[in-house]
């Protein structure tokens, strides 16, 4: 099939959606559509159509998507598997460009009667110049245009930014956008493609590889009907901006639940891996690491990182996270050299000896005795050593407000916020959850605003950044069985 | 050195302790030391010393440790090094049994003064009958007895339990003191022994194997000065309780700083993973394994558990949830081994066939279509069914909020919270943050209170279940370097 990905455009900036299958029963899947979409703030028109008719939340039931009076570019089904040909004649005769699958029981169940329902919904599309996302999906996220993802009437969607993903579960997909509202994680686009019978994961690939407004790709993986033309646009896709690929089903248990659930066909865990390598994507191992890469992308960019400072113990008790930090880092492949000398000697000035330790990790923790300042100095100095290509900064809220004190574990964070910006280096801060879960969420919040990437432990952060900074550039070719 | 371990009540149970080093300066450790044990509710006598004299928070402050009217039977030492001789002599005068020392700036630092600083007061100590906990540690925790963790004028120390610990890093020990209280690790006793001189950590593991209650051990170590005594304390208490070992400085980076931290030397990380496996601990890599092995223990007791059962999506999507649990759980050794006949026929009445997921893992998300009481009856079944060893039920609090709404999310949680007694089979929750977090905390805080192990990632309780379900008892011996 040739690509036209100029026309998936309107998947996600559609002048109009109608929702067909969209009852006033607002505990159905079609009514929290629309109310989604409502509550997101979408300002196309949106057409509710049930055979029932009556209202939702004051608009109109149309009872045939015939019966609305104006274009539809895009269609949102959420109606039973016997009724999709119907459907897709009547999208035909409207004109109407994409309709989405919310309709599960194809292919996936392993029944022939689904896969023979699919080649026919297949056929029916392509004779006409209807495209089709899923069955089996949820379908479209675009934050911008409020389009929230799936049928939720909550429409949550987070700020818009940068961040697209594309996902062969809608479940992960969903999660991935709670888990990176949760972490101002902004996202552009988003799209859940089910069973991609027509429109699949590579075909969204090259539109967020050549997508203006997106600066790096996720991607939740299970299986491939084409592996060529997935390498192929896998690579373009790396080529073009950072890209990140969690391959779901990668154990035997996991392949056997990827098999009920897509209906896809598992390749090996390794010959995976070595396509992803050769096309150059970074490879994560569950939604964590997925979304950690694309919190760390959002912040900083792309990036090379071989080595990092480690601050530990912004209170007290920074010793045994010095040694922990070290331990994460080199676990990961990350080097933790020595500070330079002149910086040793000027920490040494402002620490003093006595139980520290000042080669690299940094236990600044002995400066506060002395005040505020002599902390932010101390920081600051270790920051302005050029001998790695990041810090990393430990801070534990709890333990802060034991040592320090609310008011003063907030001016550490206020001085924290601006230190890439006064230092021009970049800063990754590991922020553990605790004892004072309230106030941590605060600081997370705003350190995430400043646009300093957050973990909750040094292990995450350790991966992350060596997932991100010590990857390669792609290879040239792959053969994906 | 023999053991005698009888002794070491008087560390976590001592009738009246004195902190030497606490002036009436609140920004003082010594005074936070007076502040946190009377906020802890510590019920003994109290004695703060300082040369200064004056008062703090009522409590007059002495000008001598021999000024005081009464026994002391415990002190905490927050004093300049130049002070430590003369304060234990104090000490054995006034029949003083045990002293700990805050006091860092000894052989930690490499430098010659602090090591025969060290052995000077070692023999002063061994001449009489004082024990001597660190230096440059913080010391004793009960939270029983209202003995919090360090100089924090807080005093937090959660509800008394069963967990105790050993930490050769106060701020290891301190972090796993907070990150316990914020998931409901209820701990008997702690321990943080810094450069243990001479009551080390092979001495509090014999104490906690033969501590009535104790359930379940943790240890934070860095190096040994007598590997034959620890393992031996090891081996001892691994037979009595289950005992989980987390090594800092286990890489070259974490070695160095170890070395800096608390003038370990490090063997290397074979040779440790070798003596715990032998000795029968569960080895740790981070505090987030060590803290997980350790809730699990406490909720479920010591078990074996080599398959599991995983429920992925109570609400909608399910399905990549489901594949990337069994992923989680094979990656890290655990079967997960399909469901009986008669157990998949029930489900499907249950929940039909459309999209679902019913061998195990277990998408039960359609059956909530059909209503509460169908969804509930569909995790009963699973539960009941016995081809594996535990159960693993995710629920996404964000998604939930979404599918069912807040209400029904309640009744979920308040089902899952009664499920283990209703059916006799041990349940573990994955429960991961996203956009929804002052309700998942309620919820887990629930769960957590009624039994039940908590986990943020599909990875987190499949590592956790795989270290203690899957752990081998012990071997006979083990020469470490």
């Amino acid at each position: 099939m040739q690509h036209r990905n100029g026309d998936l455009d309107v998947v996600f900036h559609p002048k109009s959606i109608a929702v067909v299958g969209a009852s006033s029963n607002t505990r159905k899947s079609g009514a929290k559509w629309v109310l989604g979409l409502k509550a997101a703030g979408y300002t196309g028109a949106i057409y509710p159509v049930s055979s029932s008719g009556g209202t939702i939340d004051g608009l109109d039931i149309f009872t045939s998507l015939s019966a609305i009076p104006n274009d539809v570019e895009y269609v949102i089904a959420s109606i039973p598997a016997h009724s999709v040909l119907q459907l897709l004649d009547d999208c035909i005769s409207k004109g109407v460009r994409v309709v989405q699958f919310f309709t599960a029981g194809f292919s996936e169940t392993g029944s022939t009667e689904g896969t023979l329902l699919e080649r026919g919904m297949l056929e029916r599309a392509q004779r006409a110049d209807l495209r089709i996302i899923g069955p089996n999906c949820i379908g479209s996220f675009c934050p911008e245009h409020g389009i929230p993802l799936g049928p939720s009437p909550l429409g949550k969607t987070g700020m818009p930014g940068q961040v697209s993903f594309v996902s062969q579960s809608g479940g992960i997909a969903a999660k991935l956008v709670e888990y990176g509202i949760g972490r101002q994680i902004r996202f552009s686009k988003g799209i859940s493609v089910g069973n991609s019978i027509d429109l699949d994961a590579s075909d969204f690939l090259d539109y967020f590889a050549d997508d203006e407004t997106t600066r790096c790709i996720g991607a939740y993986l299970e299986g491939s009907r084409d592996g060529q033309k997935l390498f192929s646009s896998l690579k373009h896709a790396c080529t073009s901006k950072p890209t990140v690929v969690w391959k779901g089903g990668r154990t035997r248990a996991g392949a056997a639940a990827a098999a009920s659930h897509t209906g896809s066909l598992a390749s090996s865990a390794p010959v995976w891996s070595a396509m992803l390598r050769q096309a150059g994507a970074i490879e994560a191992r569950d939604l964590e690491e997925l979304s950690d890469c694309l919190l760390l992308l959002q912040q900083l960019g792309r990036f090379r990182a071989k080595s990092v400072t480690i601050v530990g113990g912004l209170a007290d008790g920074g010793g045994g996270i010095s040694v922990a930090g070290s331990d994460a880092c080199n676990d990961n492949g990350l080097a933790v050299p020595p500070l330079q000398a002149a910086t040793r000697e000027h920490l040494l000035d402002l620490i003093g000896e006595v139980g520290s330790i000042l080669m690299n990790p940094v236990d600044v923790s002995p400066a506060q005795f002395r005040g505020l300042e002599s902390l932010f100095e101390a920081i600051r100095v270790v920051a302005l050593d050029g001998s790695s290509d990041l810090l990393i900064v430990q801070e534990d809220v709890d333990i802060m407000h034991s040592f320090l004190g609310v008011e003063e574990t907030r001016k550490v964070n206020a001085f924290l916020a601006t230190l890439p910006h006064e230092t021009g280096r970049p800063l990754v801060i590991v922020l553990p959850s605790g004892s004072a879960e309230p106030d941590r969420i605060e600081i997370e919040s705003d350190l995430l605003e400043a646009g300093i990437p957050v973990f909750p432990s040094m292990m995450r952060a350790a991966r992350s950044i060596a997932l991100v900074g010590l990857h390669p550039a792609g290879h040239d070719s792959v053969s994906l069985q």
